[in-house]
């Protein structure tokens, strides 16, 4: 039931990325042993060279895997992740099991332990079956390729209904560069939770430690714009691989001409993925954008965006429909902000006119100095309302900035999904 | 479908307290014409030296009736309520309406209208029935009593399922004193949004300043320490008026011996209203209270105990009564305090028993040192939230704070009530 999401038809191979799947029933183990070819392991390897970076949770219960793998951030050459078991909240004997894993794919890849980095997501507090997950990992090892990225979006699925992933090819400097992403969103297994997961390579040439900055100046526009339910997991992690094997010259640093440029194209690969997890979100039946303009600081756009998307209040009102400037008017005032004169405040709605929605002519004004406009009708609100894609759009009326974020609506699906209900 | 909430059978009349209800007709503005005849409008009038004290919604759109009455705390003398329509988002037309009703109010009682504090509650952005409403004050006027408080209580409601009052009476050196009050929560008018409103009186005898103190060191452990689903509106208020008329010495202020006692009467009044507003939250179907213990300071406690009370996630594993450690330690994860260590933190459930429940022995601790516990089984953590009325208590295991907030789960009928879903 996600929003407007088809999956991937083909996901370009990166030159110095290979990538291979299997299926150790860690999923099965979840859901009752129904489903045990399914794949949930999957293996990266990366050129001798390549630059990864990386973000991380910021959860103070970071799951094992994630503390691992923040430690080799920079040595790493090579990604094992497994779905269906987080391995969170498990202690040292969660780091073990996580590094004995690193281990088996070491000696496979002929790389050292630390140059492995670990990931998983899904069930909280149990340990993972290690011994299955090794042997999967020599299976992973044995069909890696260039073209494994569509199996291994498969593998890290939890409960997303719809694989996710991306490619791009872009001209860099006389150069064609491809960047491929796949990502894991809010996919529940019984008896736990979302996970956000993205994993992404290019052949883009830079020197080391330039993947860490496309992360970091990436992140603003993609996976920290998002928001279902603003829960954020024990084990959410954004990473890029840059193997260095296109010939342009090699990008040094933020200073370096190429950098933009490549920066651009990993933010819009980035940007779709991460939209794409909001179209897969629990229960979704709207794809929403809350953007607000107008702001004293981009702080201040941020603060109200996340309000307004993550109320409940405001949810349950898209989800229906409702056209609801209370709701809105509510959600902005309770917003963490030094200070707001209501008196500038205006709001619209707009359709995203997507699929074959006739172009509409204009916004609909619903708000304007801090009161619903006498020109503003219900059933004008709700035409935009009704259709799956819109951006509901906040101007502050007190200076330039201006931030968007991406949520859904709240939906019985999301309580459904959620509370995996006993009739 | 209140959680375990009768209406109140009596509500003590305080002495120099004068209530009266009347109907306007503002509801059945907002539900069609069907329900006219319900009271939707109050007016409290107190006698001559009464000092009033007031908390009031921060939310930066503060409602034009919120507006005047913190305005005129200092020198109040009367309180006049409408339910049915917030007089929010209405700019200064509205000021004037709520200034118009202040005005009618004040000629009957012979007082200043900047002694008439005004209340709204209900749709936001709409104009207020002005006329209807100032003839309403003229019956409430006619009508005034002493035992006026089950009707206003009536009054103030919007979608409330209960009514909501409570009285204590207690000995202050040898004096009997009373208090009693009222409130109103988490209804919904269409197209709008929850409010929380509380009255309460007391013949109490302090000198002037001292309501407010009253206010202000009761509400940390009752109004601003539950949230149904963290939205606050443009509207709330809790209000206290201290009358005067018991015959005790004057209390001058919080070094005066008898302000502690009588702040505990005046916190248990206001914490039973306060549960009480959870208790009928909207969709509710258990009553929660999440109790953080261990923490390094008060306000990490809270922290952490809002991150859990409020996580959409948490919420449904609630309604669902599945003991979910993974979505516990989610959301401590991603409370926003400065550092935790997850190794210290323990968890436990534990029944409220009330009712006709027996009493069970223990607590059920779901995990230790950040982990779940071997002896944890999810039969057991089921049979704790299978009742209507549990605790959370979370350990941090980092210092000597506690802190405790109250809730409720998150249903389908908190998305139905709030979607107003067509079929």
């Amino acid at each position: 039931m996600a929003v407007n999401l088809e999956p991937p038809k083909e996901l370009l191979a990166v030159p110095g990325a290979l990538v291979g799947s299997a299926a150790a029933a860690v999923k099965a183990g979840s859901v009752g042993g129904a489903l045990e070819q399914r794949l949930d392991v999957a293996v990266f390897s990366f050129a001798d060279g390549a630059d990864i970076g990386g973000a991380y949770t910021q959860s103070h219960f970071a799951a094992a895997p994630v503390v691992l793998a923040r430690a080799r951030n920079k040595h790493a050459r090579a990604w094992v992740i497994n779905s269906g078991n987080a391995n969170a909240a498990t202690g040292e004997p969660g780091q073990a099991d996580a590094d004995s894993i690193c281990g088996t794919a070491a000696r496979f890849l002929q790389i050292g332990m630390e140059q492995v980095q670990p990931f998983s997501t899904g069930v909280i507090g149990e340990r993972l079956p290690v011994d299955r997950i090794n042997k999967a990992v020599g299976e992973c090892y044995r069909c890696l390729e260039a073209d494994g990225w569509l199996d291994a979006a498969m593998a890290i699925m939890t409960t997303d209904t719809v694989p996710k992933g991306t490619s791009s090819r872009f001209d860099l400097d006389g150069e064609t560069v491809t960047i491929t992403g796949i990502a894991k969103g809010s996919g529940m297994i019984k008896p736990n939770m979302a996970t956000m997961l993205a994993y992404m390579a290019t052949d883009a040439n830079v020197a080391a430690g330039v993947a860490d900055m496309l992360v970091e100046d990436s992140l603003g526009s993609s996976f920290n714009r998002i928001t279902v339910d603003g829960d954020t997991s024990t084990n959410d992690c954004y990473m890029l691989a840059c193997t260095g094997l296109a010939s342009h010259e090699e990008i040094t640093g933020r200073e370096h001409p190429l950098y933009s440029p490549l920066l651009e194209s990993v933010r819009a690969v980035a940007m779709e993925l991460a939209q794409s997890l909001v179209r897969d979100g629990e229960g979704a039946t709207k794809f929403v954008e809350v953007r607000v303009t107008g702001g004293a600081t981009a702080e201040d756009c941020l603060s109200v965006a996340y309000t307004v998307a993550e109320s409940p209040l405001v949810k349950t009102a898209l989800f229906a429909g409702d056209a609801n400037w209370g709701r809105f008017c509510m959600a902005i005032g309770r917003a963490p902000i030094a200070k707001l004169d209501t008196r500038g405040v205006k709001l619209w709605l707009r359709s995203m006119q997507v699929s074959e929605t006739p172009h509409t002519a204009d916004a609909v004004q619903v708000a304007d100095a801090g009161m619903m406009c006498d020109s503003y009708t219900d059933a004008a609100g709700a035409a935009v309302l009704a259709q799956d894609e819109f951006t509901v759009h906040i101007d502050l009326g007190a200076g330039q900035a201006a931030e968007s974020v991406w949520t859904t609506d709240l939906s019985y699906d999301y309580v459904r999904i959620n509370a995996e209900y006993r009739t």
